[in-house]
């Protein structure tokens, strides 16, 4: 349920997902999602973003165990293009419009999308300072990098093409390296 | 009606803005909406996108006076972060949750958010190529300027914390000097 409820809100967000189009998806008998979720759907939804959340951390390190800032940089974005290219530019960020769509009267989503963003932050910035990039700076790098692959998404599903992710890997991943060096 | 449904977009998303709510903000009388937008709701979000496209391109334009990329960047994300501050984080970009929510059944939607992108993108860049910036590398930290603040303002909101946007001024900043140098 919680997969397929994940394709659904990146498909087409929060408000327009119904339980039973979740319930239809992942073929679930309907008396299961009222009992694993009895908070309903802003319940579910807190779930998708706490999977997703370790879905990203992990392929993060993943991608981390490359030579340079740059590298990593350029492999989990390479990803990120490959899983829009392949789902015809559906598969977006399930945590973006949560926060559009959810943030101003769901004080449990918003939680749950602050500490998604922040764990990424500290994981992103504790690889920069491991490289000797000092702690404030490296932070601020973290979130620039993570705002811009949010926001690229964004622009390349709406323009229906990669070129805003392949720009991040040609500027920021300069960027990145430079500041370890 | 274009304003009332502007700020409903930004706060809370598209499909959960009604066609009544559009109505009880904008104090418009019933029958003025359904004959301005026969299209429903689907065509006054393209109107809001369009107005939303112009409003920032003034913004932009205003920035570009600025004597350096850095400042004028400085210049927009401080105009952004106050917008967000005083609206308690609500007023966030209007087309981003409707490129998440529309983009994969409105094919209007989704190409008036392209020519958005499209528009902020060739802006941008022209005033870094008049820089000396040769022009596909002015393409491509346009893209990532706008993809950052875009993805920074859902960081921002997510977080009740302007953080994200100062990263970028205090990190893109250079980077946009330096290119022009």
């Amino acid at each position: 349920m919680i997969v397929a409820a994940h394709r659904l809100f990146q498909r087409q967000g929060y408000e327009r997902t119904g339980f039973s189009e979740v319930l239809a998806e992942s073929r679930a008998p309907r008396g299961a999602i009222y009992h694993h979720f009895p908070g309903g759907k802003e319940e579910l939804a807190v779930a998708v973003i706490r999977r997703s959340a370790d879905d990203i951390a992990s392929r993060v390190n993943a991608a981390a165990s490359a030579s340079k800032p740059s590298l990593a940089l350029r492999r989990y974005v390479e990803e990120t293009i490959e899983n829009l290219e392949h789902t015809g530019y559906e598969a977006g960020c399930p945590l973006a419009p949560m926060v559009l769509e959810a943030s101003g009267w769901s004080p449990a989503i918003r939680d749950a999308t602050h500490q998604a963003f922040e764990g990424w932050t500290t994981l992103v910035s504790a690889g920069l300072r491991r490289s000797g990039v000092p702690a404030a700076r490296a932070r601020r790098l973290a979130s620039v990098v993570i705002a811009a692959i949010e926001g690229a998404m964004i622009l390349a599903r709406a323009t229906q093409d990669p070129a805003p992710l392949r720009a991040i890997i040609a500027e920021l991943g300069p960027m990145l390296d430079a500041a370890v060096a």
